[in-house]
């Protein structure tokens, strides 16, 4: 038996995310669809953590273990011919018996994108979050230093999560943004959040989100945020932001 | 009666192009629709010229005369109530009575995007054509400069066009590369033609896209383009690049 890793990247919107479940598409059916047609093995494909319904993946990493004897270098070519379009395999290689693709994860990458502008940007409609009003970017930036090391993040966390320890370290959290070429103006068009931590608790991404929207609408301060963190309690933070403009960007082993 | 301009993006992949034709989904109609939604008129769309089926817009300028009395600043919103999330208005001005969106355009720019990766790009997978083998960027440059200024481009013309005029001048055609952030490595991943024209025959960019990649492909060398140029005859240049990775970038008035 072979232990395979690739890096894949979905657009997660047709998904009921990427875990299994009756009744509902998702990305890991589709995966493990792919490597029956392709070897007939009926193999479960772990990845490096789950993906909530309608977020995107721009580099997840999975792996599995097969007795097919196809060369590495071609399994990318023949899982895309067998997955449908909205899935694309990119690195495949072969590694140690050991490796588990959530339990090896060390850090990893999300992205978060607003469109904040008065219209949505067709192009990229499925993938960020259309926020039509003026958001304060400045006073969302000073928002952000405080999440940064080691914290009990309670306070971003789905109260309906399992996980007992609520510790998570952030390594970084920035934002950046980008003006929209096509209206010609200087305006902030687009606001990415890119947040690296040794894990995330179940929204923790999309409730910082969603706290930050209301720092940006000025429905709370910047000051906020760290008040909200200290009190360990989901009831102080922001709604949970939408699942179509998250992505996670990155796994580091 | 006023005359009202609008600049709209759309993503054409679910349209059989812009213009109205029986039994068919197309933009026009699907605007022409939403004008009837909000002001009971059966007015006539008219755009700054046609794209075929497939073919994007970042910001394609249409008009027509409505009697409504509509504010102007509020019809963009009233029309993206009553368009499909695929079709977005983002500017809307009243103009003189004489503006017409086709005969006065000066200017138009399009923009060929290439996916030149071993795998598609899941999240630009509508909106480029994905050629999965190695490109010779330089050689396909240096193709280029042979098609600035003013030229018989009947070789780059599809022959069913009922346009008796070839001559089109081209103001400006550069290519953009850009690299793959995920992949991690310098290789291009992505080219993108730009050009910019005082008009354009049916299909021309297509073809001189198909035929720039034949020459990046290696089967026709960059002295080619200037030859099939100067043939005046379609049997002469590549292929008709398929319509997916073409967008209408901007119209200058």
């Amino acid at each position: 038996m072979r232990n395979l890793r690739f890096t894949i990247s979905y657009d997660g919107t047709a998904y009921s995310g990427y875990q299994i479940q009756p009744k509902a598409d998702t990305v890991q059916y589709r995966l493990e669809q792919a490597v029956r047609m392709l070897t007939g093995e009926s193999v479960k494909v772990i990845s490096s953590g789950r993906t909530d319904a309608g977020v995107h993946a721009k580099a997840q990493v999975i792996n599995f273990t097969t007795s097919s004897k196809i060369p590495v270098e071609r399994w990318c070519l023949a899982l895309n011919a067998r997955l449908p379009r909205d899935i694309v395999a990119h690195t495949a290689e072969e590694v140690p018996p050991s490796f588990h693709s959530r339990k090896a994860a060390k850090r990893k990458t999300y992205c978060y994108t607003i469109r904040s502008a008065r219209f949505p940007d067709v192009f990229h409609r499925n993938f960020e979050y259309h926020h039509p009003t003026h958001l304060n970017v400045e006073a969302m930036r000073e928002a952000l230093p405080c999440l940064l090391g080691e914290h009990d993040f309670t306070s971003f966390c789905t109260v309906r999560t399992d996980k007992e320890d609520k510790v998570r370290t952030l390594y970084e959290v920035r934002m950046e943004t980008e003006t929209d070429e096509m209206m010609s103006t200087a305006k902030v068009a687009r606001i990415r959040l890119i947040v690296t931590g040794n894990g995330f608790l179940y929204n923790m991404v999309r409730i910082i989100v969603g706290t930050l929207i209301q720092i940006g609408e000025g429905k709370r301060t910047s000051s906020d945020m760290l008040r909200i963190l200290e009190a360990r309690d989901r009831a102080e933070a922001g709604p949970t932001a939408e699942a179509m403009g998250l992505t996670l960007w990155r796994v580091e082993y």
